[in-house]
């Protein structure tokens, strides 16, 4: 998230997921060896960041995440001409993924152990999904911003972590548009300060 | 500052200066000693937040901030009925402070060495003044976000201590609201975690 609060820039489209400026909110991951590793690409470095990465890398058994995150818009999702989203063929979760929509899909399974399911009733059911499927791990929300909200608001995020850049975006999408004025339980325990980037983490006590 | 970019709640008013639910993100100030000291109370904790607190005071020599900061609407600048604004008699800062605003009146000299000086030409002039009215010592901008923003954007802020409040007051004034899309130059230097707030130093490299 930047310092005003965005996590994704304006003029978000299937070439700019993350809107003008707003691959500047990853720079700080992008050069990290565990975040590279991930992606099967080689070099970077290790840092106060490298334990963060790897605590929410840790113990995920299944991930929930929105439409955009997924692939952007339904069109792409024509079957005879078949997206992947924005993952390829060999998504970095190797894991069952739940995604939020309102286009019913049969699910897409992909090469390295992840699933792609496509949720359509409502987000406490994704999330049950998820938590059958985690067999016991923790479930992992990706994103984007509104499905966090909604986890947010209905108060079924029990962790949460804000990896801050000390930047500007000015316009785009703002994490905590239409939540209201509390986190809905959550506090903050834990705070790192990385090279250009600080870790918030909370969690409900 | 809240987790939502915040300084001020909404329904600001003369009985409300900071908005609703804004005196939550200074809570963490009222609790330290230096802070209540230099406000003529007693107690108060010694934490993380001290030295941050000390550091902000320290070689101040002069002090800039906006009409609100004052003392709100300019119906209480009435002669007829002096208004000081918030600060009472003997204010906590006990320099010379330079008021932005549109209305003219001749400057209030209080208690303590402080001395309100109102500037109705522009933002320039105002700091020129402080700075030569703090006599080689650094020119504190106080406040409000309006202030804030419109030093941002013309890149005369030199360093930047943002205390960041894990809370969301979800309406209000934004910090940044209109400062564009980069710091205007400055950088994260610096970031300090005290209980319930993370203190952001930036500056110019």
């Amino acid at each position: 998230m930047s310092l005003d609060g965005y996590v994704a820039g304006p003029s978000q489209s299937v070439d700019n997921p993350l809107g003008i400026g707003g691959m500047r909110l990853h720079e700080w991951a992008f050069a990290l060896a565990i975040f590279r590793e991930q992606h099967e690409l080689d070099g970077g470095e290790i840092n106060e960041s490298t334990r963060v990465v790897e605590e929410s890398l840790s113990n995920i058994g299944a991930t929930v995440m929105g439409r955009n995150m997924f692939g952007g818009h339904p069109g792409r999702w024509d079957p005879k001409k078949p997206w992947n989203g924005w993952w390829g063929t060999n998504p970095p979760f190797h894991h069952p993924v739940f995604v939020l929509t309102h286009h019913e899909r049969k699910p897409l399974v992909l090469e390295g152990g992840t699933t792609f399911t496509f949720v359509t009733n409502c987000i406490e059911s994704a999330l049950e999904q998820a938590r059958r499927a985690a067999r016991g791990k923790d479930v992992s929300l990706g994103g984007g911003a509104k499905a966090a909200q909604q986890y947010l608001v209905a108060g079924l995020v029990d962790e949460m972590e804000i990896s801050l850049v000390p930047t500007l975006l000015g316009s785009g999408e703002r994490l905590f548009d239409g939540v209201g004025d509390d986190l809905h339980g959550l506090e903050l325990v834990r705070t790192v300060a990385g090279p250009q980037v600080v870790h918030l983490r909370f969690a409900k006590p």
